[in-house]
């Protein structure tokens, strides 16, 4: 076994999850992360923890998906909700034998289908839960990598020092949190305003994703003015929208376009009310995620980059007590800020051309 | 996929689990049983029940073994209890990526998780739940088969009329049933008599069990007088136990000897005092199994055997309300019938040379 595979189970069980002695632990895992799911289990046992193997087969799903299980039924699949009800600590890795094994399931079903299973998913959400990738052969086809270099890719941005990692982004977490006003400017084609006034800044650190590297805030919903070009393809539910493009007024999506499937973006901006606003900001700091790779775990994190979330706030963000802006929906897309880009707030420059102001090379 | 997978699927849960609208069912499988794992998930989808995968992988449960839980803690793997507790059948695969994958693990270790392990297994005893093989690669290779070979050979198994099987089964059933004494002849080494007086007799038509094919009852206890050779290999937890033989007065096992791993059968019947004892005489009837695999799902069933279990009785062979044989050990040996051997029953030979006397070709 790659030694590195062993180093990614001991991340995800001790920082990540920091799986202690007695805790029931799930590892939802496909058969193409084999070798994984086997290093999870053995460490989880060596913690005194009780390791229990699901599967998260695509292929199993789109069978429930596409047979005659009536959606809004789901909610009575009590065997798995009572699974998650019982975990102290579920990990879900992410692998694939062909990430295009759902390209059949309508987005209707698909809509109805996440919608059943959300009693679920809240379960799991309020376990200590992690999400990671293995690099199967489908996923680096997907990346246009061969798979021994999205090995390399996807170990080198998990196997970091995550302490090290943290206090980096702490710096950026300062400054976004003593900020209010937050200044995007890339190119001749994004240039955009929104406040972050009261709102918490997130340091994405390895917990819930592996890799972590981001931190991430809300907008004050009605905020945000001006417009942005998403350079970076936005991928949703297997459709490539391309050069996505939107101008906010008052927060509010009131022009869209794309070069590619415009008719996608139309729908996520009509699924409801508050699909047309923004939930979140976020600013990418893994420095090992140097490529897009059309996987958001990792592409939101790479350096350089900046991704605004149309769609549902992170309660983690906001003011206690407080809800943020609601919707079913909440879609990541990312723009470059490598070349003729920066950040500022409060008038002041954050970030020009990707490096930050407590980075080398940073020239305000 | 061989059209015979989503066959095997289909008997599973039609057949064996009845699986209907709204049940939940557990799908237990390693990654070896890839096909008939989503070929299940898809016939238990178009029956409107909701299928849940989870793996039955034996490294994982190695990993388990031999990493620092203690046994005596299992019982609070509760993920997994609760799971077990909330499904309405429970449907396990047997394949094996190596079936040598426990040779590391001592027998006090087995025991002990074995032991551990009561709790869960008892709640998956009270689901509809049934035990069937996949034809993996290690499991063909185990038998000592191509895996073409070896496929034919389960599926041919399998895929029978269940409904037929059923009838030619119960002939032997209502001869076991109205009978009271046994008397079981092989050669010059097997000659041992039982009486039955009382017991049910249980016609195995492939529910708990796919392949099914045998009938099996309770001798009582003390009745058993005689000497076996087992003339097929008894495997027990990877050890391979050779010419078997134990002799029986009042019921109890007063002599034992084997050419090879004698120790393993001392340890066996040491196990307790119920281990001493017969637990189970069965008579395989299944046709298609037509030699033997190393494998007791199969071999038991095998034509032209009978198999006498040490240990434990099944309940549902013993009268209402009374308990039979009570051991941690339900160990099953077999006969070879083929040749030179009779059964009687009340002094009238019902088999001569594996052949019933409801079947063509039998010599009285």
């Amino acid at each position: 076994m790659d030694p590195r595979i062993e180093d990614h189970a001991e991340i995800l069980v001790d920082h990540s999850a920091s799986v202690e002695a007695g805790d029931n632990v799930v590892v939802s895992a496909p058969p193409a992360a084999e070798d994984l799911t086997l290093a999870l289990c053995e460490t989880i046992g060596e913690r005194g923890a009780f390791p229990f193997h699901v599967s998260g087969r695509r292929d199993n799903t789109r069978a429930t998906f596409l047979n005659a299980i009536a959606a809004e039924d789901l909610d009575n699949a009590d065997h798995e909700l009572a699974l998650a009800e019982a975990a102290d600590v579920w990990i879900h890795v992410r692998a694939h034998d062909n990430v295009a094994n759902m390209s059949a399931v309508s987005s209707e079903t698909m809509a109805a289908y996440q919608k059943a299973y959300m009693p679920i998913q809240e379960e799991i959400l309020d376990t200590t839960w992690v999400l990671t990738q293995f690099p199967a052969d489908a996923n680096a086809q997907n990346a246009e990598m061969s798979t021994r270099e999205y090995e390399d890719f996807v170990y080198g941005a998990i196997g970091k020092d995550w302490e090290e990692q943290e206090r980096f982004q702490e710096q950026m977490v300062e400054i976004l949190d003593a900020g209010s006003k937050v200044h995007i400017v890339s190119g001749d084609s994004t240039d955009v305003t929104m406040s972050v006034e009261g709102m918490t800044t997130i340091n994405d650190k390895g917990k819930n994703n592996l890799p972590g590297g981001e931190v991430f805030t809300a907008p004050v919903a009605d905020s945000v003015e001006g417009e942005v070009l998403f350079d970076k393809p936005l991928i949703h539910q297997g459709h490539e929208v391309e050069d996505a493009y939107v101008r906010f007024e008052n927060g509010k999506v009131v022009e869209h376009s794309a070069s590619k499937n415009e008719d996608v973006l139309t729908e996520v901006l009509n699924t409801d009310e508050g699909a047309r606003y923004l939930g979140e900001l976020g600013i990418g700091m893994n420095r090992d995620i140097d490529r897009f790779t059309y996987n958001m775990l990792f592409d939101e994190k790479m350096g350089d980059t900046v991704h605004m979330a149309i769609g549902r706030a992170y309660d983690a963000c906001l003011p206690e007590g407080e809800s943020g802006n609601e919707s079913a929906v909440h879609v990541d897309m990312i723009v470059d800020m490598a070349e003729d880009s920066y950040i500022e707030v409060d008038g002041e420059v954050v970030q020009r051309n990707g490096t930050f102001k407590f980075e080398d090379g940073f020239e305000g």
